[in-house]
């Protein structure tokens, strides 16, 4: 028996990573539903060579031309955030893997929870601003969440057949970015095409530049607390640049387990595609004598100050990490069409985060009133910014 | 209940730091036999402080001077070869951990395995001489056998709830000891002094030559066939001179685990008396931003002729191991003792390797016909040595 998948986000990075991890292991798994934003020829040419039941198009303006393209009787076309909404909850399905990228993928996740299916969860912000939510979801059903991130993956990989209990602390790796090396004064003027030259992961712009500020480390710390269980002080950021050691647990007896491998998002969608399964595949083998060395450093909290943001909102609670994260969406948005400078993305959070009207135990509606109030604090910053 | 321990070799490096272990975790464990070779004194101290219920000393000559130390008629005193293999045979000690230096080392193994005892091992020997022997004894019984070695430990910490059959190949690290930067012309003139300066890990003679060689990776290859059932094409050595990363296992998808902390044999010690627990300890924690780098490089087979040695052996199989580590520990003795120069140790042991009977299923008794004509080989050899 195949394992039946759907890929939320089907034409974005990790989908079409997916999408060859799925060619690698044809015999184990069988993709069912796809579903896009908005690229309809690339999810078109998917729909026409792995024959899903459905696919969805978030972008409802362009559906006629996706059936067009399809005109494929036995596929099910659905749109606009209904459709992708209707896709993640098909509860025929044995692992849907949300490969969304924003906040955007928040509902989804929860809804294929809801609907009895696992999922392999590349979508950070879900964890992010609903956490304590899809927590309890997991902690009241069967159903089982399973990281994609390398960082996190590689923590799961080394807890296997561990005790949680016996961990000291979980150590994340991180790149560093591109500006790792910059003055303060070079990271002023910092351009968006620099932003998105990451040097070792090829993922989408918005994580390209959470990269570069460390924010994306901040939501993973969020991310972990939820994912693993242990609270901010038991988790650590050690900047490495070479992105070999994909992160690390300690435990108890300061034994320490690492997960390494050539940064390659394969490896990690395929584990969770196949877990408790490693399955063969040729993808790049690390070799260290080749590389030659690996260093590490401490983050520096003078050039990503995103990283200190974060582990505040986390120490805070409640709201915060919710606003942090919807406040980061907006700047980077913001950053990206040139709205605002590199080094206004911070200072923008931080404000942000003091302004919000904080809710103690934020419900889905509370999210989405925060979401409300940061759309309308960003129009009158970004009018502010505009007008300096 | 506490885990009753056997600690076979309590005066050397591996048996005073188990008994720091011991002291880390007197809750859960105690000592209840102890064998020295010939430190007296300290093995009376140990039997003082442990209440052990039996002790036994290897050299005969001295027990009257330990009876007369320890002067406590609730410990049991034994003597000689025969009181050694007495306390690893005592079928009344939950786990047997065996410190032992050297060939000595490997039928206290076998006795305390055929007793039905578990064993922590840091006796490589054991497996290196009679392999396949003890795997056939483990086969058949309930007994396990734990590896203490950084090594092998990390491999077996890192194959924790994995399937062996995805496993691609063990990556054994080494230092590459106190000569890797030096020149063949250098190395010519090692003394034993300088061979026994261990840049990372605080061992005994022996060992410490043997990593000077790198012999020591070359054994511990062998011990991983059988420790993990892969053969020597499954098995790669890196040169990696920090000694942080103590071993890792690459699986099938190219996803890599490794095994790190700062060099301390309590780690992988203490792991191997509580496992499948990490049990806390205060043992110094790994820092890697502190440390800034690790690096690696392959292992120059001109430099360390030893480990080419090592895996031919292991490729002929039968007596050919055996008979290269009973040469090699020979050939360490007569270097340690000025009889021989540095670079002699692998040609001598090429040597003897092509010269010996080979037996391609060596039981026991060929295990010890083998002893002799080593012996023997040595004598001859070591007689045209000093003659030169």
């Amino acid at each position: 028996m195949k394992r039946r998948l759907s890929i939320l986000g089907s034409t974005g990075s990790i989908g079409t990573q997916a999408l060859e991890v799925v060619d690698n292991l044809s015999a184990e798994l069988q993709v069912v539903i796809l579903t896009a934003k908005s690229n309809v020829s690339l999810l078109a040419e998917q729909a026409r060579k792995y024959s899903p039941e459905m696919v969805a198009l978030a972008d409802e303006t362009r559906l006629p031309e996706l059936r067009r393209l399809l005109a494929d009787p036995d596929i099910t076309v659905a749109g606009g955030r209904s459709g992708l909404l209707e896709a993640a909850s098909r509860s025929d399905v044995d692992l849907c893997l949300n490969g969304l990228v924003g906040v955007a993928g928040m509902e989804p996740t929860i809804a294929a929870l809801e609907a009895g299916t696992d999922v392999a969860l590349s979508n950070k912000e879900s964890l992010v601003m609903a956490g304590d939510h899809i927590t309890g979801l997991l902690q009241e059903s069967n159903v089982q969440l399973f990281p994609v991130d390398s960082e996190h993956s590689a923590i799961w990989q080394c807890l296997t057949g561990e005790d949680l209990s016996q961990v000291r602390r979980l150590i994340l790796t991180g790149s560093g970015g591109p500006f790792r090396t910059w003055t303060r004064e070079q990271m002023e003027k910092v351009t968006v095409r620099e932003a998105l030259q990451h040097p070792n992961w090829d993922m989408g712009p918005k994580i390209t530049v959470d990269s570069a500020t460390m924010m994306n480390k901040g939501l993973e710390v969020i991310e972990a607390r939820w994912l693993f269980g242990l609270g901010p002080d038991r988790i650590d950021i050690v900047v490495h640049p070479q992105s070999i050691i994909h992160s690390m647990v300690e435990f108890v007896d300061s034994s320490v387990k690492a997960q390494l491998g050539v940064p390659d998002m394969k490896v990690p969608i395929q584990y969770a595609l196949t877990y408790p399964d490693h399955q063969p595949a040729e993808w790049p083998r690390l070799d260290l004598a080749e590389i030659g060395q690996l260093t590490f450093e401490p983050p520096d909290p003078g050039k990503f100050p995103c990283i200190a943001l974060a582990f505040e909102a986390l120490e805070r609670g409640g709201s915060a990490p919710a606003v942090l994260n919807l406040a980061n969406d907006r700047a980077v948005a913001a950053f990206l069409s040139e709205q605002i400078g590199y080094t206004t993305i911070p200072r923008i959070l931080e404000q942000a985060l003091a302004a919000h009207p904080y809710v103690a135990h934020p419900t889905l509606a509370d999210i989405a009133s925060l979401t409300e109030w940061t759309d309308r604090y960003f129009q009158e910053e970004l009018g502010w910014e505009a007008g300096r």
